[in-house]
């Protein structure tokens, strides 16, 4: 049986050492025999963060342009290694470097966005029967007038799979990793977290935004936008895994609970409730690339209003010099910042089609008499702050309260 | 002081880790300040020979072109933590892959040739005020009609060197290496051996080829067809080195001793000696890889004649196995094959002009009993294989005999 060109992505674990090599290029074989295949891959193990090791140790702030030079050689070595493991089975394979394989990006470096895919060679190179390995993360960008190497930022092989499915005719592209699919939960915190055999782009980019680490948000954004079938598998068993596609039937109903450890909290209090002031806040964390979100403004009285947003723990004194930066500026009685929070997140097509979702999500938090420090929305989304030593606690209830570990999920409509 | 160009090699142990990287920045740094500089690496260390095990553990016969592709990665890595390195110093420097550099080679995959350099980038770079450095050991081909990554074998990295001083006009070419230029002898064996100030190509060819392992032969024959002025000199300090170049005065005398241990001699006996019969034994040698040298044919009475040549002992099995291949074709009474073996050359520009190089050579070693095993000699140098167990006793006297560790050096016509 032929089928159609399916584009495959397997993550660094899963390439770790030889034997992972070996294992991944035993699975694809079996899948080659019935189809052309493009192959992407990123570094091997912890090979990206040894490198950035060794240019740590030579410079304090690296230039950037050259640790996507340095950084690029790691998904090449996996690229050549899975190749070699794959003629030793018998399997015509040919390994391409992001310059070669025509991924062209703009020229950011270590942040490039992929511009088009062109897929001369891929398409030479499967015309001749091979199996094509990409090496992920990488491109070539021009806009110097030079060719020079960038990289897509972490995670950046997904993106690199997906742009490539959508080059090649809208393909069908399987993300492997060490995981067999996406789950209602984290398994690690609820153990009867049940496997989706289905998810909209705009679940999974909610579910990958808020905590569940299995997809790069930017490549499922880029699938969504491309209309790529995506597939999350696991690298070490044949099982199929959790498709993520167009939108499914217009049905209610929650898919997972995200979360998210370690986040603090900036509350702007009192400040002057005029145009731009939220522009100066968010423009001195940008600079230091603070990633902001969450953003929650008070409705304002006797003009003035609270501003509060959330940033990753570990940002949190960069967001303090921002704030001690701006305060006078944004005329703020006081900032505070409050760390050892965490965000629960309870996800799900046309949530927001109902009150009764939030109500279940906060009546149950109450129960259990977790505090919650702010409340965000999206169309099917809504996440909580609370406390972070009980927010496992939180998920768990949770998942019980949507009914997901059973063999339906919770529909407010039912 | 503003100098010309110049083009500089650091070795990969010069590389090794980060602490002798910033060294090599500092070196590199010194002489930036006088003038531009393009600067060739090697991989770090040993992290070839890591390359080369990972994919052994994957492939018994990897593929050439994805070994190439994988080992070329190693040299991608020294450069561009060299450019940030240099950063840290306050030194503009760019990193350019084997493509990005104009390395053009023939497309064959592990021994590729360079064919041209096409400088525009670096000169480009030149002429905005930064430190070029090129990752050695690759380039690129295109003779299949797509650009391939192209490896130059081991020690390609003094090649790629060299054909960048050639093609940036003829420019000077500094190798730097664990050793501090060319000596009379190996130090480690002869401890009073003399640095010397200046070689010329051939003499360095003849030293190379035949056991003094500072420079790979093919880059001094390459240095020698562009005619670019080389110089050997230590990463660690700052004092000249030995300078390789044109024809000097045409003086008689002995420049060094070299030696190579682990040599096998195989002997065709009284083989039939009809035109062809070398090339017979030659193709089987090629066949398996193995390289023969200092071959000696006697002259031959009633139609037979014999035949040796050496080899690396590394090698003996499989040129045992040639030579069983090919004795009844060529007709051979038997062959005999024997290690443990050494090589000791005596090597000087217009040593052959007198035969007194020689009748000494002979003479020192026959002081000593030292059985001589077989004669060969080119223009400019006298070689004698003898019992390995005594080549650096050998070694020693023929250096004392020359009087090279004195002032000057020996010379037939003084």
């Amino acid at each position: 049986m032929t089928t159609s060109l399916i584009v495959q992505k397997f993550g660094g674990s899963s390439l770790k050492n030889p034997e992972r090599i070996a294992a991944v290029a035993d699975r694809i074989a079996r899948t080659a025999r019935s189809g052309p295949l493009v192959i992407v891959v990123s570094a091997m193990g912890d090979s990206t963060d040894h490198l950035i090791e060794l240019a740590r140790q030579l410079s304090q702030r690296p230039d950037r342009r050259e640790i996507d030079m340095l950084l690029s050689t790691g998904e090449q070595v996996s690229a050549s290694l899975l190749a070699m493991a794959l003629h030793e089975r018998g399997f015509p394979a040919i390994s391409l470097a992001g310059w070669q394989a025509g991924i062209r990006t703009d020229s950011r470096f270590s942040v490039a966005r992929i511009r088009e895919v062109n897929a001369e060679r891929i398409q030479h190179e499967l015309a001749g029967g091979r199996i094509v390995i990409v090496p992920g993360f990488q491109g070539i960008g021009s806009e110097t007038g030079w060719d020079e190497v960038t990289t897509l930022g972490r995670g950046g092989s997904d993106a690199t799979a997906v742009a490539l499915a959508a080059g090649l005719g809208r393909v069908r592209c399987e993300i492997f990793s060490d995981v067999d699919g996406i789950y209602t939960a984290d398994p690690r915190v609820v153990p009867d977290a049940r496997k989706l055999d289905d998810i909209t782009y705009e679940e999974m980019l909610e579910l990958a935004q808020y905590g569940a680490q299995v997809m790069m948000p930017r490549a499922v954004e880029l699938a969504q936008i491309w209309s790529v079938p995506l597939e999350v598998r696991s690298s070490y068993s044949t099982e199929t895994g959790t498709r993520i596609g167009g939108n499914m039937e217009d049905v209610s109903r929650v898919a997972g609970i995200a979360h998210q450890a370690a986040v603090a909290k900036v509350t702007f209090v009192a400040l002057v409730d005029r145009p731009g002031i939220a522009q100066t806040i968010f423009a001195a964390l940008t600079i230091r690339q603070v990633h902001a979100d969450l953003i929650v403004q008070n409705i304002g009285h006797q003009g003035r209003t609270d501003l509060s947003f959330t940033v990753p723990e570990s940002d949190m004194e960069a967001a303090s010099e921002a704030a001690d930066e701006v305060r006078e500026n944004v005329d703020a009685q006081s900032v505070t910042v409050k760390g050892g929070l965490a965000k629960v997140s309870v996800v799900g097509a046309g949530l927001s089609s109902s009150l009764e979702y939030a109500s279940i999500m906060v009546g149950t938090l109450g129960e259990l008499g977790i505090n919650i420090d702010m409340i965000s929305t999206s169309g099917i989304r809504i996440t909580c702050v609370i406390d972070g030593d009980r927010v496992h606690e939180a998920v768990r209830a949770l998942h019980r309260a949507f009914r997901l570990g059973g063999e339906d999920s919770w529909s407010a409509t039912a």
